[in-house]
């Protein structure tokens, strides 16, 4: 039996020897790289805090002391650790647990991530409530450098650090989000773990570590850190934090032995760890952006399935790098745009191609876009990417400083729709509905890759103000998208299967499954009139007119929730109407929708061809 | 005439004289509080940035080179020395120039604001925009130190730190927002102003500006200064910012001074610069939250008619203010939070009785939400009090962090509906909308103060999940508030009037002018079923079954944009039901509202008694 088998809660790590705890460490990493061998998932992360969550469950009592994960893909350790080591086969399937922290799964997740940046807010307010309630739990926010980049950090640390509540603030610093980090703080960060501060910092802890911890051992100890580490040389000093490191993340004894001491000092605190993204599987180690989630691989050579698979499909978001890069080489205006995903969103095509003109930001979506705003105020055309889920945190950029002055920057929301195993946090489903209301800006969901094409292109058009182009995640139809461009007028909708019966208004891919049931039903004798509206926003207020003139069935498809979209967009238009119209809106339901296979939740929510298929016929 | 009526363009400016500078500021100031006796505006803010706008605009060459005034209320000196000093005199009111920067409104008008923190992010894109261009054009942010603790800000620094894009970004450090500043970063400007490097700066400048500016002087200040400001020593520089500062921010001669030799430094610059709220009229100096705004007033006693007339009327924020006070006394797990509007949303009271559970957390409108997941994690139960149109800015916390966890957080949504003077930035009509489409969220809108008193408390019951209680700027209806409490549940309508031939759903406060119509109407024989929904979510399926069943005609009255909100939740509800019904929505339009008085305004849009009275009239 392993180490690793008799670990059922945290406390069973508390009795085991500093040589029983490197043992598990190994451990630990082969089972999250078998793990994830077959049921893919965050790797690199996870493999990175191997011993910091030891360290973090060995020294602090957990549950009641909090640790707050930040983004949350690098707790595999924690989950596994924390009573789920079976349950972490199921993790990120459908009825599995899930890749994040979640507080319906397990008391010792403190507080559900997925969204970089929130630890610190929310760790601050457990540290308030425990200062109220005058208990002694320790409250501790673990947060990557990428993540730190993010404003709501910022805004977490002037907090926390002017209160003086006590918190401890890890930053797991492995200069890597999913892709290369950027920003004044990534050269900071490094400043701080090349400088000669730090290597004097390891003397200084080796001193102490080599005797056992009295206590005025452990005051001198502080007292010395104190004046090696703590004053104005910092940011983060400036910020109010007691700044302690860098420290070796991957030494476990040293995490150990620091974490006991800063358990005693009161106050914000920061202690500034190092630690390799990948750490101890040699493939992700060397290609730490590919390694973030691999997807399944071969654990002996290292050869992941996808990559070996040549013939892969074309997912939409290739589709978009590559014509976003043929447009700009034709219009110099173009600008490229990301927070932090130039490999996600495929903008890497166009940083590498033209890098004065492609940014990679930083997880930073606000900055993106009054960033963009600005470029569009000195006459250039950002294309600003953000994955729809993410946009959510660029909401008041996009009204205030887009839309309002009229400035033209052309939204592009990947991963709209449901995305699969990472789950509620990502799902882009609340952006058709939330972005409606907004004057002064389109809104077009491409049905396959080759109208996603035609939309970038077409973008360029003065016909065109702001404008949110939206499409998922994920392989796209297979259409033959390599083809000349083609205008797309705003408001533009588009026929796709002509039926007397009943209209079907479809927006974005699944009006391929309901030109599917369409032609499925007229084999039957029912006729079906399908529209791909392409936009949710200007209407085709002739195809609205025609159909309310002839039809009194029509149906609505769109993969956002059934609340303020497409159905909303039509009922609203078609309310005044008197007719004798009924409107029946397929789509997602009003919740929150939890992980799977993209099949399984399509199957689950009735986005299927079947499902399509029987609401329509169930009209006639 | 006076210097000041000489001045037509900035241009105007450049063959002034030291003294005629002075003097200027002088008659600018005096124009600016004569202006806003009768009309008013935000005067502290402006009087304050006098001699920097005099300054920039001396050094600088705008249009070309590129002012970004961060939150925008600082502008009216840079208003009127750009061509619109008779045009002042209507700034606010309907049909006059805006109190903000507005790029439709003029050349000089680099960016348009009015939310705190975006500026940096604007000329970050701005600059990088003449870095394509190869122009010399200069761009300069000018941002508070109550607008650096959002974190767009910190995400703007971030990425132009890093870049070494030609920027300048001063920073106006009065030591207050509307009240005063919160906040490690608050501590740390004082820090800075108060240390030795201010004063040696100062003897370091005075030196050099005896002699005239040659070349070599030049060279040697900036070396100078580098020496003795530039260097890991502040945050500002960690952030890959060169810091210029402490300079006093009313001596003209010296901002000029340093601001043409800033010119031809380049990269990322930051000048840090002290003045005083309200410098130059002694009233608004003492007493400086409240002449940030200060209504109109008496220039030579000082006076303000508001303050004078002591039967003002209750505002719904007092109503808010006293009634939290009244439940935090009864129950000791409610916390009250704002971001930086103390006195604005009258959280004042609490954070005066109860200061160890009332938290200023400046502006920082996503941590201020985030925050209270972490203290309902830990159950409490956090009412968060924030603007609607800020609350934008917080979209992805109220999803990711309250209602996808299920925490219980009230989202006290003040200044929702039109706002007035404010105009479009602070209009707060996508609240409805936006918000309804989020899951275990529940939406209420009282008609009148009581009705709010009564939602706070209810809000309190097991049955509600966490909510958004969404109430106007301004004075309340003068309905008897202060009566035991009484519990509303929640998705309860109530009725208004009874009548037999249309149904008229509202919600909020245009309730009241609805039954004015009704009652008008019942005189002429008109039957009105008048119903307050009291929530948008969740809708009550008792009322709406028992209207579809009886009527066929529904008007919706609300006062967001009639998209998504009220009518959008009500033709979607009837939307399948294949019946008769037509449903009219009254509300506004689906476009940005422009300033004015809110009378003006409900005329413009027919949120008032005649037009609601007429549209239900036209129903017969």
């Amino acid at each position: 039996m392993s180490l690793l088998e008799q670990i059922n809660t945290p406390d069973d790590l508390k009795g085991l020897t500093s040589d029983q705890l490197k043992t598990l460490c190994a451990e630990l990493r082969r089972y999250i790289i078998d793990c994830c061998a077959d049921n893919p998932g965050h790797l690199g992360s996870s493999l990175g805090t191997v011993e910091l969550t030891i360290a973090l469950h060995y020294v602090f009592y957990t549950p009641k002391d909090k640790l707050i994960w930040d983004v949350g893909h690098q707790t595999y350790a924690h989950k596994i650790l924390t009573g789920r080591r079976e349950a972490f086969k199921t993790k990120r399937t459908y009825g599995g647990i899930s890749g994040f922290p979640k507080i319906s799964e397990s008391p010792y997740d403190a507080f559900g991530t997925g969204h970089a940046s929130t630890s610190i807010s929310a760790a601050l307010g457990m540290a308030v409530a425990a200062e109220l309630d005058k208990s002694d739990e320790q409250v501790i926010a673990i947060i990557g450098d990428g993540a730190l980049t993010g404003g709501l950090a910022f805004e977490g640390l002037n907090n926390a650090g002017a209160r003086g509540t006590n918190m401890l603030v890890v930053v797991n610093d492995n200069q890597i989000s999913i892709d290369a980090n950027v920003g004044a703080l990534h050269n900071y960060l490094i400043s701080l773990s090349t400088s000669k501060r730090y290597n004097r910092f390891k003397q200084i802890l080796w001193d102490f570590f080599g005797a056992t911890g009295l206590r005025w051992l452990i005051q001198k100890f502080v007292k010395t850190t104190k004046s090696a580490f703590f004053g104005k040389s910092t940011l983060f000093a400036s910020m109010g934090f007691r700044y302690f490191g860098v420290i070796d993340g991957h030494n476990l004894p040293q995490l150990i032995h620091i974490l006991k001491r800063l358990k005693h000092i009161k106050g914000p605190k920061l202690l500034h760890i190092r630690t390799i993204k990948g750490k101890g599987y040699e493939p992700a180690e060397k290609e730490q952006s590919v390694w973030h989630a691999p997807g399944t691989y071969n654990i002996d050579t290292g050869e992941r399935t996808e990559a070996a698979n040549e013939n892969r499909q074309v997912r939409y978001q290739d589709v978009f790098g590559a014509t976003l890069l043929e447009l700009a080489r034709q219009n110099d205006k173009i600008i490229g745009i990301t927070p932090a995903m130039p490999t996600g969103s495929s903008l890497n095509i166009m940083m590498e191609a033209i890098p004065e003109r492609a940014f990679d930001v930083g997880i930073a979506e606000a900055h993106a876009v009054t960033f963009a705003a600005g470029l569009a105020a000195s006459g250039y055309l950002p294309y600003c990417c953000i994955y729809s889920s993410f946009m959510q945190r660029a909401y008041d950029s996009v009204i205030h400083d887009v839309a309002l002055q009229n400035l033209k920057v052309v939204c592009c929301l990947d991963r709209g729709g449901l995305v699969g195993e990472d789950g509620p946090t990502h799902h882009g489903v609340f952006d058709l509905a939330s972005f409606r209301p907004i004057p002064n800006l389109m809104i077009a969901v491409p049905r396959n890759e080759s109208e996603l094409r035609n939309l970038l292109f077409s973008a360029q058009h003065p016909d065109y103000s702001a404008v949110a182009i939206r499409y998922p995640r994920g392989n796209a139809t297979g259409a033959d998208w390599q083809q000349p461009f083609a205008y797309i007028p705003p408001g533009s909708a588009t026929l796709l299967h002509e039926g007397a019966d009943v209209a079907v208004l479809a927006l974005g891919w699944p009006g391929n499954l309901a030109l599917e049931a369409a032609l499925a039903l007229k084999k039957e004798g029912f006729g079906i009139q399908l529209w791909d509206m392409r936009f949710l926003k200007p209407l085709d207020p002739a195809v609205l007119e025609y159909i309310a003139a002839r039809y009194s069935k029509i149906v609505t498809i769109e993969d956002g929730v059934v609340s303020g979209g497409l159905y909303g967009a039509i009922t609203e238009y078609f309310g005044t109407a008197a007719s004798k119209l009924s409107i029946h809106g397929i789509g997602l339901p009003n919740r929150f929708i939890e992980q799977g296979a993209l099949p399984d939740l399509y199957n689950a929510y009735g986005l299927n061809r079947e499902n399509i298929y029987n609401t329509i016929k169930a009209l006639f």
